[in-house]
């Protein structure tokens, strides 16, 4: 059997970018990156990108400490006095839980490793139809970044950051999920609580949306389930 | 008096990030950032840019370990299996000393604290014209991590990557330090020794030649200093 070209997927623990590591699995061996960069929930998610990996069998697998990003502050994922608004999804304003430049500080960290271990592309999870006005969630941002790899790494260094599921909006990333059965009950998304999701905050409120839109039932424990 | 603006310098201790320090500091308020990956010589490093942020009154600074860049290897700084090769200068190679992508993952980290605290500049001492060979630092590179940065961070952000002695050999570098007074005599540039400087890395030769060709003395203690 060829051995399978390897692909490294930033997994956070959550839905998309499980729903990711599922799209890379078709074609890749893959080799898993989390980062912990202080945010609150920084346990729960650890253990579903345990979970998440264990379920794929990914053999390579990296946890990436991101203190600076607690220490630099200014979001409310890492910095406690900053409130974590409950969701308005019609909003076109950037959220308080936007960490300053994190999808760069994710690619940079996984770029770094596919040069050493010879991985040809970088997925990750990034969703901009549907995502809460991330800047660095936009296409053209990632474009741009291919550029800075080409540049920045050797000449014989050929990396490319795919991100499939950015068009897509949140019942359509479960729906792929399903069709590949990615293992979203092994998912975390809420920002702000690791036994039960809270059911409001930004993330907890677009994924029981998308739930909620395909008439299936969120397999994660939920304190509260509002309709949205 | 207004205040000025700020700018934060990425300083590694060395001789080049100094100057560039030195240069920043005629215009902007300095924020000084240091970077530990687990390089050989971290210890010696952290103190040279403590020494050099005490000598410019630096009251921002910030510590940031990337731990990850030595977890994944593939340099001779950051992995004890893989030997410094002794200088070689008119070699045409990527030198084992390369850390993948590093400064891709140095201005990240710059960029997420740059927004947070208001800063308009990200300095960093990289140089193309007397460098070793590395891809991120050609100025092209610089010039596509702009793109991202505007693409990437929020629409009121503006941040800029300036690299003000990239096109400079190292004897202007050291010439240009002297004019503005740069601490010189606190620096440390050596990739293998934290007592003494070895004198014979890349590092150490560049540096070594750059003031015999002034036909000034080093000011820091070597183990041997062989003429270039």
């Amino acid at each position: 059997m060829k051995n399978k070209k390897i692909a490294i997927v930033a997994v956070s623990g959550g839905l998309d970018s499980c729903v990711t590591a599922a799209i890379a699995n078709n074609k890749y061996d893959l080799a898993l990156a989390h980062i912990n960069y202080g945010q609150r929930t920084q346990e729960r998610e650890l253990k579903a990108f345990n979970d998440i990996a264990d379920f794929y069998n990914a053999k390579k697998r990296i946890i990436i400490d991101f203190n600076h990003l607690a220490k630099i502050g200014g979001s409310s994922l890492t910095d406690k006095s900053i409130k974590i608004n409950d969701a308005d999804l019609e909003s076109k304003e950037i959220p308080s839980s936007y960490v300053p430049f994190r999808n760069a500080n994710i690619l940079t960290a996984c770029v770094s490793w596919a040069e050493v271990i010879g991985a040809e592309a970088v997925f990750i999870g990034a969703v901009f139809e549907d995502s809460s006005g991330y800047p660095d969630c936009r296409p053209d941002f990632f474009s741009a970044f291919n550029s800075v790899i080409d540049l920045g790494t050797k000449p014989e260094t050929k990396i490319r950051i795919e991100t499939p599921i950015i068009h897509m909006n949140k019942d359509e990333i479960i729906q792929k999920g399903n069709e590949l059965n990615a293992p979203l009950h092994l998912t975390w998304s809420c920002y702000q609580s690791e036994d039960e999701a809270c059911g409001v905050c930004d993330s907890c409120a677009l994924r029981l949306r998308g739930f909620q839109k395909l008439g299936i039932e969120d397999p994660i424990p939920y304190k509260i389930r509002p309709k949205y």
